[in-house]
């Protein structure tokens, strides 16, 4: 079936239930950033296969709304589709739903599959166009009819951490929670989301591609707690070590009729971000619904010491194999071998022969020359570039060890830079420098750290599509909130212990695109009369190119900062190294 | 009646009416933020008399939350009233709803007068504490029969603008107000807040202290637009010029009865921040309310060519006024006749001898040495310094001219500065310029241009507690959103033609103040690849003293912005002035 005749089948089914416009969401009923493939709607019905994006389909428009990241990915894979790109000003932003409340008049009527909906997503909806007289039906899936060898929920097996590794109990993390809840007055609390599932309870899957989650559900109260999954993921073990935390086992579906069944007297907080509209809509009317974020959500994002010790040393063993990555990539280019995808698998390789290595954290980017301006680029057989001895190579990449998680990217030179080049490369690394050498007072939000870290840049009258930084699971996911750097006004605190990326670039479409990124864990500095003082330990260690460097336009605080972390990226990984790798590494991290 | 008369009446008829918490916050029916008499609620009852906080009663507790400009004159106000300074983390937060949460349970009951409260502020609380089941009515005025010799509401004539002036027609206002009426699908939109009311109708009175306003409410369907005011303040013609562009006026008191009688078939568009919560619950429950900004709030922030024009030569004159005040200061201190208070009058005298001058904009803040600390501090007979030949002077100032509005704040030295002084300003100074210096995108917020700012300050664990910057009206409020540089998440871009301050400070308690504040005024700068860039044209022209400057703690591009400035200050200003005033200026506008 081509992407034209699922478009029209749709079409034809809108027609037959009187809908006139229906959305399709990039989630799942855990509001997953990346799905399993039973739940990729958007890759299978327009082949856009970006992680973020919505589909809105009426009868003489099909349109996909995404960001900026995705905009040269999107016009290729569009292309003959039926879809067309529209390109959203903000990204995530429900853009959309003004477009459907311009375009059309009272008594539309709008469909959505609740199961693929965040509930902030369908209040969105409903918040803009219920007003407008339009008629909503949230629980409209028309894809499941078409959609012939749908793929099967995945059944792979769960298993748990150690406190050693976590730091941290489930008794403690459920203790935690339960405090919160009864702070909030709440009776229950259902969570959905995997990275918090697995946060509370210890436990780690490989359901979703990269992020080491299990498929599940776990329902909290005061007395209580069920965790609802496929009881082929767990063995008998593992049930055993859940039920001794006083955490029951259900089957994955039975969470809706708990939800459906619960009695008037509860009160119980939902994450609209985190909950699908589908569920949302099954908790009976007479229940009182708290919404707020998720209890486990801002307790995972504060990194316990245990956790940032063992952060730490993946850290050292990640800058390894990116040393010897890019030893080898430096050494064989001229082979004329080269290509952007033998590389990722090259890299995955040396980052696989690293202990407690588990997975990527996310398919590796290697951008060569204009392709680096993709700042989402996923090399695939038709556009894979071979490397030849010139131009600029991005690598955005990381690991999933089960001792931390890592995600870095670099630019390096594979032949003489050009002006342009060396300027623009200089620039996004005055912001990187500048980012991770912020002072901040306790209370500082993410989009603070964004400006700070774009103002060199802008300074320029240069810019980035996309945000500075999002924030980083511990062995979870790699995109893990709630905090973020990036413009848009998201009000969380930066607190000690939070680490997030700090990656600001630079895409000139056509000619390159760079992005320098390393990861940084906030902390306290200093109190005095002026307030509580914070700022950032850099995490990340692998020597940033320095060949690439217009020296002219730094100020001495930048090279001193940069002379300094390429000393401690030496001081550090040169010990795991052999002699000649290490020699190797010496030259690139001389000072400038 | 003492305060404490007065808590304890209260506490009583809080008893008979069985509430368990009242509160009063700081506002009125159209949420002005400078109130006129008959509104000054919290300093009848507590004696503090800034500008924004909320008390809170009950029988064991009583307290003023408000943000750390007011915490030490809240502190001496508060002195034996028996209310207790609660220090809010954020500046007009309602802090105090969580306060309550947390210490009361369910079945408790909270009472405020609607009349005093924005629909935001009566959404937070009703949104926070109903789930927890209290009981909240907002309709209870405790304070009207214990008040006697409550003053009267104002009756100051009102005047229209001539079209030179404003640079826009009514009959076009109420047209581009209508357009976005209809794009939301409005019927009908009640405007209470005065600003917006003023610039509307070109209107202009002097109902509210510093601010150019009159009382009233405007109510706009797409064929009628009716101003409800006191009709002794319009005389028969400006009642035919209103007339004239379709306006109607009617009795100020039946307002109420025209939104109590809307039909089932209308859509009100009412600003939460805007509009009371008296008025609000007016509305009949079958119509529809969109809650939105007002539509003219935007509008009128960005200024139109002729009033930008004027606001330029209002800042001459303006600096002329300043120029002469700080060379009189200069010349007279040592005379030991000068003080905090006379200095303010003499400001507003030298003001007044300016073209087109009105009244001041607000209560000129003279801080001298330790008082300067005080971020809104204004002289009274008890506490009026006099100023001698050493020591840190503050002066925070700003004029209502019929052609701009104008706020600045300059700091002198009276004799030779410490090095801390020295440091502090410098540092100040650094932050003032790199705001102003600023380049960003289109679409960036003020927090981020907030972050901007303090980063040369936050560098060196320094900060202040009030925000960067606020929006300021043409020859309307001082303070006049919806843009603002805080760090607060207000979600609103800024727009080329709107004018806002940049006023970082730095307050050493028990020793002085800095706050070097200009207006600016955001512009398009550049268009490229990487998008649309924006910078700042500073508008205020008055010299930035230079003999506090610690040099070696500025770069390059401040001394050059420093001297530019000084030098286009000069080149402004002394064409007004005599020939001594100007080498006077000549000398304090020397590069460095």
């Amino acid at each position: 079936m081509t992407h034209k005749e699922k478009l029209s089948s749709i079409r034809s089914s809108m027609k037959e239930k009187g809908i006139d416009a229906y959305i399709i969401p990039s989630s799942d009923p855990h509001i997953n950033e990346y799905l399993p493939d039973f739940y990729k709607c958007i890759a299978w019905v327009s082949g856009f296969t970006g992680s973020a994006g919505t589909l809105v389909i009426t009868q003489d428009f099909a349109g996909l709304w995404t960001d900026s990241r995705y905009f040269v990915q999107a016009n290729e894979q569009l292309a003959n589709t039926g879809f067309e790109l529209v390109k959203l000003k903000i990204q995530h932003a429900p853009e959309y739903v003004n477009w459907l409340a311009d375009k059309f008049n009272t008594e539309t009527v709008v469909a959505f599959d609740g199961n693929l909906a965040s509930l902030a997503v369908a209040n969105a909806i409903n918040n803009t166009l219920l007003p407008l007289n339009f008629k909503i039906d949230g629980h409209i899936d028309l894809l499941n009819d078409i959609w012939q060898n749908r793929p099967a929920l995945p059944t792979e097996k769960a298993y748990t951490l150690p406190i050693t590794t976590t730091g941290q109990s489930v008794k403690d993390k459920l203790a935690a929670i339960r405090l919160v809840l009864k702070q909030k007055r709440a009776t229950a609390h259902l969570v959905s989301s995997l990275d918090d599932v697995a946060w509370i309870l210890n436990l780690r899957g490989s359901d979703v591609k990269c992020n080491p989650v299990t498929l599940g559900f776990l329902y909290i109260t005061a007395q209580k707690a069920i965790l609802f999954i496929n009881p082929l993921k767990l063995d008998t073990e593992t049930s055993q070590e859940l039920n001794s935390y006083g955490v029951e086992v259900k089957e994955y579906q039975n969470v809706r009729n708990l939800i459906g069944q619960l009695s008037d007297k509860e009160i119980i907080l939902l994450d609209p971000k985190r909950t699908c509209y589908a569920i949302y809509d099954t908790v009976p009317k007479s229940v009182k619904i708290i919404e707020d974020t998720n209890p486990s959500t801002l307790l995972k994002a504060v990194k316990n010491e245990t956790e940032i010790n063992h952060q730490r040393k993946a850290m050292v063993n990640d800058g390894v194999a990116m040393t010897r990555f890019f030893k080898w990539v430096e050494e064989n280019v001229t082979s004329g071998n080269l290509t952007e995808m033998n590389i990722a698998d090259k890299l995955q390789t040396l980052r696989a022969e690293q202990p407690d290595f588990k997975d990527i954290s996310f398919d590796t980017i290697a951008g060569y020359k204009d392709h680096g301006a993709l700042p989402h680029y996923k090399a695939e057989e038709h556009s894979n570039y071979k490397l030849e001895p010139k131009g600029l190579l991005l690598v955005d990449s990381g690991g999933q060890y089960e001792t931390g998680t890592t995600d870095i990217t670099r630019v390096i030179t594979l032949g003489t830079p050009t002006q342009e080049e060396k300027e623009d490369y200089t620039i996004v690394l005055k912001g990187t420098i500048e980012g991770s050498m912020a002072i901040y007072t306790k209370g500082t939000r993410g989009y603070q750290i964004d400006a700070i870290t774009r103002r060199p840049i802008w300074g320029t009258l240069r810019n980035y599509g996309h945000g500075t930084g999002h924030g980083v699971g511990f062995f979870l996911n790699v995109h893990e909130g709630p905090h973020v750097f990036n413009p848009t006004n998201v009000d969380i605190a930066i607190e000690p212990g939070m680490i997030t990326s700090i990656e600001p670039g630079l895409y000139r479409e056509g000619k390159h695109g760079i992005r320098i990124e390393n990861l940084v864990l906030a902390k306290n500095l200093a109190s005095n009369q002026f307030g509580d003082f914070m700022d950032f330990e850099t995490l990340t260690i692998c020597y940033i190119a320095t060949d690439l460097i217009e020296k002219s336009l730094l100020d001495t605080i930048h090279i001193n900062w940069l002379n300094n972390y390429n000393q401690w990226v030496y001081d550090s990984v040169a010990p795991k190294l052999t002699t000649e790798e290490a020699q190797w590494l010496r030259e690139k991290t001389k000072a400038i």
